[in-house]
């Protein structure tokens, strides 16, 4: 049940993707090499089925779903340049400018985080204003106090010593941002209420957090092939995770703590809110 | 009298620049750098401009017009890094990698991306359904089929003896989508017409094209003072520019048939069109 559901969202995400008008030429495929390889799509499928969560129809918001990918995506590629985190490896593939070159990886990200506001903004028969609240959020999200915010403190912490609260607060920025305005999106244009609106964000805080504790688990515990990535890069780096401040057994606690808080604030959809609920769980047990 | 439009226009967008809600932390550091150091505020100053011409209220969409240049802005960050045009200034400073260093300087123009879509999507008072139009525009202007594509196309054309219709696609789409919309979006927002909106996309497209024919004349006839980079880039750099393939002569009169080209598009403003007509001008006969 959970797992058809799930598919069936992963379709239309990978289906809208992949039927988005592209052209044949540099740009288009070099956004494309990056977007259609592969990911888990968390964040379309939470906007999918927050919507769906609130008694909107998942399919009408679809342009709107795949826009948080293409965030993703754009940023994805960037934090793979050299001149970041330097990552020739992505999904199992080759990064972005290992295959185009690094000017034209700059320009894909770009692109990419441009073309995902030209689909937010004409999303057909969207409530205007509410199409209006959602990109000025995903912005806020994806930009200087969230997302972006993120990075610079993550690059800034490299090589020294962060304590759990600093490691929390790279993490709220960096990658909870995101989670939760594509929970909101969902809430949203679905035209859920404020309350429910609030308890999904409450619920995509927590899911946020967990996503990342489980990141660090697995760069310890998974294997490279499956993760598509270097295992044990963190510890390689020396970067401060919730494993190497709380352990393994700490660390797991810690994720199994936001796994409950997330789905506690799913209460007030009732069995509504049982997607939701399991992708909470598929998140605590993910192999990648 | 134009002077003195002008400059109200220029005083309105520095001060709207200076007051967004800067804070104390590197990012905001990095994007205010490039921001705030000058440049000709052409983009959000055809914008107001535009706005004005069909009867609007130039107070009412600052935040749309500075969004423009914080767009304008971000493409110059990432254009002058060394893995594209590898520029050490801008404007008579040191560029943005220069003075943050690689990393923060992608993310710098990443954030004034994502911030632009930010500020258009809360602008107050503003007409929900023309300013989703106005959002899907400069998202188009500025993505793979404008702006970023244009890059795309400027730099696949290096090295390569380019024909006048190359060089014209390229611009239209590097540096005239985004001055094409600035005029658009200072049209929609400002309430014109249908009909006043095409004569103003008219007007900026032949503007614009001016504008680079302009630009290509004073890589040759300006000096590195006034211009605030090196002169004779171009030439060294053995680009195709207007004057290589022109001469001199043949660009001074191509740029001076565009611009009596774009104020004939400004006809049916009748006397309200004379502030962007004397903006032509002085896209003609400006010194850098």
């Amino acid at each position: 049940m959970f797992k058809d559901t799930f598919q069936r969202y992963i379709n239309m995400v990978e289906q809208t993707l992949d039927q988005l008008p592209w052209k044949q030429n540099l740009i288009n495929e070099s956004m494309r090499y990056s977007l259609i390889g592969g990911g888990k799509r968390i964040r379309p499928v939470l906007a999918l089925a927050s919507a769906e969560t609130v008694g909107g129809k998942p399919e009408a918001i679809l342009q709107a779903a795949v826009a948080l990918e293409l965030i993703h995506t754009y940023s994805l590629i960037h934090d793979d340049l050299p001149a970041m985190d330097n990552d020739d490896y992505r999904r199992g593939r080759l990064s972005n400018h290992k295959v185009f070159g690094e000017a034209q990886a700059i320009l894909a990200g770009d692109a990419l985080l441009t073309y995902a506001f030209e689909l937010l903004g004409n999303l057909d028969h969207a409530q205007p204003e509410r199409l209006l609240r959602v990109i000025t959020e995903v912005a806020m999200a994806a930009g200087k106090d969230g997302m972006v915010g993120g990075q610079v403190l993550d690059l800034a912490g490299e090589g020294r010593d962060l304590t759990l609260n600093e490691i929390e607060e790279i993490h709220k920025a960096k990658t909870g941002a995101i989670l939760t305005v594509s929970a909101r999106l969902g809430g949203i244009l679905g035209g859920g209420s404020e309350d429910e609106i609030d308890a999904l964000t409450e619920y995509a805080q927590s899911l946020g957090l967990a996503f990342q504790i489980k990141d660090d688990i697995l760069d310890i515990v998974g294997d490279s092939e499956t993760l598509g990535k270097p295992a044990g890069s963190d510890l390689r780096q020396g970067k401060s995770t919730y494993v190497s401040l709380l352990g393994l057994e700490g660390a797991s606690k810690q994720l199994h703590d936001q796994i409950i808080k997330a789905q506690a604030a799913l209460e007030p959809f009732a069995d509504k809110g049982l997607f939701l609920k399991e992708l909470a769980f598929y998140i605590e047990e993910r192999k990648h």
